[in-house]
């Protein structure tokens, strides 16, 4: 279900800088245009590059494009899934059946649901360096930056009509508006089941031969009627060719390219080693409990399915992490950059040495890695979340905005208030039972005597004080919550609640390590990290892509098998490795025959392709984004990366890293031989 | 095609010596009855035992099976490869075509196949010991043991009217006669198109998922008429479930389960990469030939096919070797090994020393590694083989018998002078391409300098040199061999024939070489290797099973399916899988579907399995050995090991080793839909 779906909210340590990549994730507004010619005889025309990037939406963590003129939009169900779960209810379980809208009038409006698609940008940096270059200290300059910027945006705003974002590219070596259309009616037009649209679950996720209809089809309306698109991709029929060209067009979330050496020893070595120690514990406890009973494993599901995709996902970063080859390439991009660095004294003087203060700041990093990941186990319960949360902000808001935690400054409470008086369900037994196993870590690793964890058990047990602490607390009721930050920071001091008081007691401590942590490394990470990204953008300028940044991006490449241990991984698959796998693990959840797959099986071509996988660069965020060919017709639709391209977060392709697709052949076969939608298919493919 | 067929003749410098596995591959003397029935709740029969082993037969380097009452033998393709290409001919081509005997007149007799069945052993353990404790020299005992060993042969063969062979088991713990019922009137019945039986070639082998129709099936006669064996194996029609027991019986070859750490270092560091070196370079040479053109390409393909499948277990042990988990667990074993012993002072006192001296033969043999595995070179062209042999043997033949090189030896000389005079096509412009390149790689390895290099090359570049050897050589012509071996030592010494004058004066490098080789490290390596084995069978006795002989063995595992770093690998494959794969790959060499499967696909059940793995330990050699269920039913075919399954070479199953078999399902599915094979199906099938 997660997947690739990039939070649109993350907070992030470490800071990103960008790579020296020869393929890369590119901007339109410079694309690679040598490197296609080059490589593939292939010159996209303005006009070309405008239609595909007019038709690409981005729904916030996923990506989505216009594919008809009646304002159809083709994104993955996993990245719809919040929506098509929403406009469920017990008569009707769209996720479990699917949902086929076969008129206008039956489609669903969903909610809290805005598209936006980049229809024009501009380039400032002039503007801001111009500015920067100015007299002033680093504080007043930064303010008059981000005042130039809101007046910008707001004249660009003006000008187009459009609402505007600024995004900084090269970590802040340009900065542009970006101007987006935006569109809130959006109606669920078709989702497949879910085991259609994920066969083979967890342990096919990163995985190829995959054999997913991971899609949804949404239509988005404007006052009341289907939106009629300047641009659209049509739906090839034709498909595409094993080694032939496809193209990427895309809201990837994130890269950290140009991340040191020293900073990925520390990952390798700490970060995420203790972080996947945690999870599997976690997992186990989770498992634990859901074997107590249907009710229990119901309960315990989400954080299981979570728990197993993300453990999938950082042992794969960690095994690439602990491979020779990687970290030797990583090494050897570092010294090249340094040593064409060592040609330019100016450079020299100026960059330098951030590298090896980079490695000082993960040096100070390690001394406290483990007790700070530790001390965070509280996390797991939403109750204990919710008590942090009552103690810390109502202490914040005695403070003047500027000087609040981050996630506490007047344009964040929206957020904080919302998660705060959620009333999704809690289920504190399942809480406690988890809470009470990582207490009990803590202590076996930080020892009976370690200050926090005396703090922390009060001379209990883990398991006595967790069942103290959550069968306690009154932070179920959210009537409760509400009184409590009303009555501000005295209520909250005067409150006998035993996870408020809990939580009192171990705010001093999570109040040093915080600022230790933001004071001593991520400002010292951050400024070391800006200096190396404009060292690299002051030698290499746009010959290189910058990082992605959750914004429009088109990457290229081919289709293409890839060798693996065992054999050779095929470039496509077809519905007959659709059964095969089924049959092969005798119908077994996940591997369960999808229903209405296996009874249109007579109708089906079986050798039709369903997915494919292809070398363009993609990383989280990609998920729903169109395969494009040369004729800027839909080919595929992205929906993950195999387990090797996690290699694309840290460095450029290596010889088996592969976005995995939808191929619209399987998805049209889908349409019309088991969903009954050939309406649906024929406004698709329609000239 | 090579797969894992066991050579029966083959050259091995280190000792084997016996297993720490608690699954292993157990005589039927002794068979794991305690580990059956704890694990599975299954404890074989005296007659379960008996009919399986009187089953089961040994083609020399692979296993079969009696299958019906009338003589009918199943075993794989790739075992009965050789048989099939000698039967074929300009008009008939059964290995591209398959064939396909509907009657008994259609059979074909096969030429040199004889096929062995082990009937009766005896244990002379007690004997040869008795003997061994009494008084003489190391020389005179084994010379005693050996006129013991020929007495008791003779008298057990005329007891039983069998062919009767000594086995030594636990590396000289235990003495066996084996005594063999043999079988030469063996004739071809039925075998599957070439891409049926090894669809996915090269790429697919030592992999899972697999989908291979890899079987043959021969029927044995007698005086004219089919042989009617006591005992054979009904294949079931009800075929396995994931997860049932199921036993692999037949002939593994050799395993290396006591090879010290030191020993797996020295091939881990040097034997394996140096070897992989030499062979990734020549495989690259050959291709650059057979791009030349068609012929080159088909002169070639031989060369190619071998040294690709070579590499790819070459490059699968090595990263074994390579992985730190392997490793550590290795070392373990041994540790745990010598702690025991450590208890044990009387033991110590005659072992304790056993495992510093092989690692004291390693530190030397590793002095020499490289150098002698370059001067080996001489190897890739059967005519410098050719001129080899003929200085070799003409001067060793003036020695007494004993004093020989082994393969000079009297009872060796048929074999080597097969070899001499074969007359199977020379295509002396590929092997001159080849030398020249694999002398390059001297020059630039060892220098210019070295003396071995200036002798081979004379003042010549490596290009003219072996053009001169090789365009110059009259070797080519067989009667020319026969001149010279008949003229001795004389006539070679007078040759002036250029391939022979370049091995006289590579010659005294060579000896120097091996007598270095053989008197400093084998021997050393042998007497070690036998001191830990003997130490492990003191302590263990029967609790593990022997090292692999190329005997009769039983191993037993369950169906199960594995992860692997993508997903997880199923327990079965279908018909539905061989047809995706086919179709993901675009029908493209070596994933093109077979022609008569293809045209049956309407007629198939595509859901019926067609392979499966196992966790039944096994080794080349077991190719061919029937999986039996507890019924005592063949259930499929053993046909290949992935490639984790290297692992049982050197220790015990892990979690991803698995035996890769036909189901007997798929094998009758195609028998009756695809090959018009019905009559053939239920001979196997009645009851």
């Amino acid at each position: 279900m997660l997947r690739r779906l990039f939070p649109a909210v993350v907070l992030v340590l470490v800071t990103a800088v960008p790579a020296l990549a020869d393929e890369g994730m590119w901007p339109f507004d410079y694309p690679p245009t040598d490197l296609l010619q080059s490589r593939y005889g292939f010159t996209p025309s303005r006009e070309w590059l405008e239609h595909v990037q007019r038709s690409v939406l981005t729904t916030g963590g996923g990506t989505a494009a216009f594919v008809s003129p009646d304002g159809l939009v083709l994104t993955n169900h996993h990245v719809a899934y919040g929506q098509i779960e929403k406009l469920s209810s017990p008569e009707h379980d769209y996720v479990r059946d699917g949902f086929f809208a076969r008129t206008r009038e039956e489609e669903l409006r969903c909610s809290g649901l805005e598209l936006k698609l980049l229809w024009e940008t501009q380039d400032v940096t002039a503007q801001v360096r111009a500015l920067m270059s100015g007299p002033g200290t680093p504080e007043v300059l930064a303010a008059k930056r981000k005042a130039l910027l809101t007046k910008l945006e707001s004249a660009f705003a003006k000008k187009t009509g459009l609402r505007v974002d600024t995004v900084t590219l090269y970590q802040g070596g340009e900065y542009w508006l970006y101007g987006y259309r935006t569109f809130d009616d959006v109606r669920l037009v078709c989702a497949p089941d879910e085991q259609a649209a994920n066969f083979g679950g967890d342990p096919d996720n990163f995985g190829f031969p995959r054999h997913d209809l991971d899609f949804t089809f949404y239509r988005i309306y404007e006052n009341g009627k289907p939106v009629r698109p300047e641009h659209w991709l049509r739906v090839s029929e034709g498909g595409v060719k094993d080694g032939e060209l496809v193209l990427l067009a895309g809201h990837p979330g994130r890269t950290n390219r140009l991340r040191t050496a020293a900073q990925l020893e520390y990952e390798r070595d700490l970060d995420r080693p203790i972080r996947i120690g945690l999870q599997e514990r976690r997992l186990e406890v989770y498992r634990r409990y859901a074997a107590l009973g249907a009710e229990q494993e119901r309960r315990s599901r989400n954080a299981i399915r979570g728990l197993e995709n993300n453990l999938k996902r950082e042992r794969g970063f960690l095994a690439l992490l602990r491979d020779p080859a990687f970290f030797a390439g990583k090494r050897a991009e570092e010294d090249a950059l340094r040593a064409r660095l060592a040609k330019r004294p100016e450079l020299v003087a100026k960059y330098g040495d951030a590298w090896d203060r980079m490695a000082a700041v993960q040096a100070e990093l390690r001394t406290r890695a483990r007790t700070r990941s530790l001390r965070e186990i509280g996390r797991v319960s939403s109750l204990v979340d919710v008590a942090n949360t009552l103690v810390r902000l109502t202490a914040e808001m005695e403070k003047p905005n500027e000087k609040r935690f981050r996630e506490y400054q007047d344009d964040q409470l929206g957020v904080t208030r919302f998660r705060l008086f959620s009333r999704a369900p809690v289920y504190a037994d399942m809480e406690e039972v988890v809470l009470a196993d990582q207490l009990q870590m803590v202590v076996d690793s930080l020892g009976a005597g370690d200050p926090w964890v005396r703090a922390a058990l009060g001379g209990r047990t883990p398991a006595e004080a967790a069942h103290a602490l959550l069968s306690g607390t009154k932070l179920a009721d959210v009537e409760e919550r509400q009184r409590l930050l009303a009555g501000g920071r005295k209520a909250v001091e005067a409150s006998t609640d035993p996870l408020i008081a809990w939580a009192r007691a171990l705010d001093p401590a999570y109040r040093e390590m915080r600022a230790w942590m933001e004071e001593r490394i991520e400002s010292a990470e951050s400024v070391e990290g800006l200096r190396i990204a404009e060292a690299r953008f002051q030698l290499d300028g746009h010959a290189s892509p910058p990082d992605a940044t959750g914004t429009l991006r088109l990457s290229y490449g081919k289709v293409a098998g890839y060798p693996q241990t065992e054999s050779f991984v095929p470039p496509f698959t077809t519905y007959y490795g659709l059964f095969d796998r089924a049959h092969a693990f005798d119908d077994r959840d996940p591997f369960t025959l999808p229903k209405r797959i296996h009874e249109a099986e007579s109708r089906l071509d079986l050798a039709t392709p369903l997915n494919f996988v292809t070398t363009c660069e993609s990383v989280g965020g990609n998920s729903g984004s169109p395969f494009v060919n040369r004729a800027g017709e839909l080919v595929g639709l992205d929906f993950d990366g195999n387990i090797q391209s996690f290699l694309w977060t840290f460095t450029t392709a290596d010889h088996q890293s592969r976005s995995v697709a939808v191929d619209a052949r399987g998805l049209l076969e889908a349409l019309r031989k088991v969903y009954d939608m050939n309406a649906l298919a024929d406004e698709l493919t329609k000239r």
